[in-house]
């Protein structure tokens, strides 16, 4: 006796290497218990799912976004970094409100289970919110509180000014951890989300490095993202991001670090020297123009890499599909080297990899008795699939599939969404919401494009002189 | 009184420039004729569409594609250009027939309409069927039959052999002017499909042009496209490939140049001024490791650049949200900076700009009055796309939508697919005929990879010693 038993799979893809033909999966709670071909697994089972002409894969692994930042979507684009951060993303930050936030996180995470990913790292503000949003949800979530202390300003410039309670986030993320870490079976876990190296004192990244010591739990970072970080780090602090987190002890085997696309060779080997992971958001770094991470190079190392989407306000989309697409082509082009990334080796970051860089590789990441049940299958009698065989199948999850062909979702034993109905999150009523929600932002944001209207709540946080930005209300 | 009336449109989308909300557009026979607010159009018809969510555009304009290439996707990847052509599409080629290329044009066809597609170039053998297919699928079609008098041979060597039949190809292409140029009320039309510059001695080319001339149709190349053709060029010709296609007069406002990714500044003003256009596709270039055609700075000349899908056994997809999105973000990541290849010039390049390489810019592009009605009913009621509005409806056609979101296509007032299902094409039993067919040619290549079964039909075609080429049987 099986709790759901999926049957008739046109492809099971167990991992990148083990691809089993007209294959079921028994599920038993939250694990699964049994694998082979269908005729051989004999299972009667409460619910099953036929996955006739469709491939069954593990869920993807999304290492890195900001849930809340689909607000931004579309909103100020074809923009860089600093000036989109400064421009949209800050102002809209103070936006935000218990009730609001709470809607643009569900979106978020019904887009992400639409698209077929099961886990995801989500880095912002509002902990609690993002956690009862998770718990909501069915997915399994990695909520990392933002961390820092200072407020930087006037662009590049060498000039913090200490924020008024420097304690209250780091305050936050212990809170989370107490009522939240490994919640729901442990499908709900917190790190620390140190939003960069230069919004933070050295004090505050110690602390934050020995309190995770002392729970247990991970550090996630942005670093290295644009080459104006790069810059201003060196302003501050005498040296690189990198360098700088290394030196004070921050980096480690707990850590992922989001972006990476500026590395010396030092830098690089200090990723690997220190077991520090690395998660690749190819679509952001392409999209704002930040630069290539040195993918090639730190898998040669021995880095775990792994993807991410980033916020929907600067990438666009959760589409982990897309991830793995952009990561396996733009470093094909970039080093003029159509081998490099191969489909199977990017199927394994977005699956495998992304569960290591987690650190729950134990748990989940590919399809393994006695593993948690992260499933999806992915409809593929479409016309642009065909003709189809074994061989080529990683191929076209990579190159061809995109997250619209995903129609079943299971996490942790349970169906989040069947035949492209998802069952945890009522998100016909929850967008009509959001968007009311939203619209009092959008017009005041385009009530005076290009430039941003005064006024708008939260203006004043970052002070900047770029020319662009919003000035002081 | 009109034929089809599509109402309460969310957005529709007439240009990137221009976007009206809750509008209706009416259409009656092949034409749009009457454009406004849903309660402001006042048509009786036969269809109503309800565009309630949705956001009606243009049709894309797909202007460089090889339909049954879909046969070689995810066969031999993460390959360079020429090791892919030469173990994989060129002895392939010599798989198809009359009778089961057909079905491979039919799956292409139906995956374009799928995702938004109503106009393409497809460049390929068999015109006769592909004009057949085209005519069946309802799609808005220019076929480019191949045209090319000689064999390359030894990798990048200067050793031609003279084909057996040099004239056979240009017969064809002539039969199929004489024969579908303009048929189905224009909706098909024919142009020269020249291989390369490369593979066809200048004879062959001046007969192609002066033949353009005396029909008055196009003329579609690969030009320029990897750094091994510009050395093959120059080994052969002792110059670059474009700089002999204007030598011999072979360039000019009717011809369209697919690829260019390696362009000097004398290249780059020789496609200014002869009224060259180009046709960017940068999925394949990224996954074959091209290079990346210098898009912003062809724009900046003045050159017309549209974009194109390639065919399926290199790119990995038809879908023209793709091109779109990476058009948009590749270029900003290769010149670090995000303020390139913005959403609505991109948008342009997918629609208008489409229309203008294929020189129907006077008929479709656009939604308006007195233009044929190719028109897209795109779904927008899904998470990914909330918060939406009226000022970042391109950007998130551009970055966040795919072809899947795509559900009612129009092409010449004929509704192709509505709510999703194809129409036109009976793509499930396609699908299976055309997988049982391809079956056979899958076996045969599988069975001794990673080089290629000896014996398979067509491989003393390319005369190679690149080692993991097909050997002579």
């Amino acid at each position: 006796m099986a709790d759901v038993l999926i049957k008739n799979a046109k492809f099971l893809v167990l991992d990148s290497k083990k691809i089993i033909k007209d294959a079921a999966v028994a599920i038993e709670g939250n694990k699964i218990i049994d694998i082979g071909k269908t005729d051989e697994l004999n299972y009667r089972a409460e619910k099953i799912l036929d996955a006739s002409w469709k491939v069954v894969m593990p869920g993807m692994v999304n290492c890195h976004t900001h849930g809340a930042e689909n607000l931004f979507k579309g909103l100020s684009d074809d923009r860089p970094l600093w000036e989109w951060y400064l421009n949209v993303v800050a102002p809209g930050q103070f936006f935000f409100t218990e009730k609001n936030i709470r809607l643009f996180y569900l979106l978020t995470y019904a887009s992400m289970i639409r698209s077929g990913t099961t886990c995801f790292l989500d880095q912002y503000f509002f902990p609690d919110v993002m956690c009862r949003a998770a718990q909501e949800s069915g997915l399994r979530a990695n909520v990392a509180p933002f961390i820092f202390d200072l407020k930087p300003a006037e662009k590049w410039q060498n000039r913090f000014i200490d924020a008024a309670n420097p304690e209250a986030q780091i305050r936050n993320a212990e809170e989370a951890i107490k009522k939240w870490h490994t919640a729901e079976s442990g499908r709900i876990r917190i790190q620390f989300g140190v939003h960069t190296v230069l919004d933070n004192s050295v004090e505050h990244l110690q602390k934050t490095r020995d309190l995770a010591n002392k729970y247990g739990v991970g550090i996630h970072v942005h670093l290295n993202e644009s080459s104006g970080e790069i810059q201003m780090a060196k302003d501050i602090h005498g040296k690189r991001p990198l360098d700088h987190a290394h030196d004070i002890g921050l980096l480690g085997p707990d850590v992922s670090a989001a972006h990476c696309c500026w590395l010396t060779d030092k830098e690089k080997q200090i990723l690997a020297d220190t077991g520090t992971k690395v998660v690749h958001n190819p679509k952001t770094n392409m999209k704002i123009a930040d630069g290539i991470c040195p993918v090639p190079d730190l898998l040669d190392k021995g880095v775990t890499v792994a993807l991410g989407s980033d916020g929907a306000g600067s990438s666009g989309e959760m589409d982990m599909f897309v991830a793995m697409k952009l990561a396996a082509i733009l470093h094909k082009v970039n080093r003029l080297d159509a081998s490099v990334m191969p489909a199977s080796k990017v199927f394994d970051l977005a699956t495998v990899e992304g569960a290591k860089a987690m650190r729950l590789d134990a748990e989940i990441g590919s399809i393994e008795k006695g593993k948690k049940a992260d499933i999806i299958l992915v409809d593929i009698k479409k016309p642009c699939f065909f003709p189809i065989a074994r061989e080529s199948i990683i191929s076209n999850l990579v190159y061809t599939a995109n997250g619209n062909d995903v129609d079943t979702v299971i996490v942790d034993g349970r169906i989040l969404m069947e035949n492209k109905r998802v069952k945890t999150i009522d998100e016909f009523s929850i967008l009509d919401e959001a968007q009311k929600e939203a619209e009092e932002f959008i017009s005041e944001l385009w009530s005076d494009i290009p430039g941003i209207k005064r006024g708008v709540r939260g203006i004043d946080y970052w002070q900047t002189e770029n020319k662009d930005a919003p000035e002081k209300s």
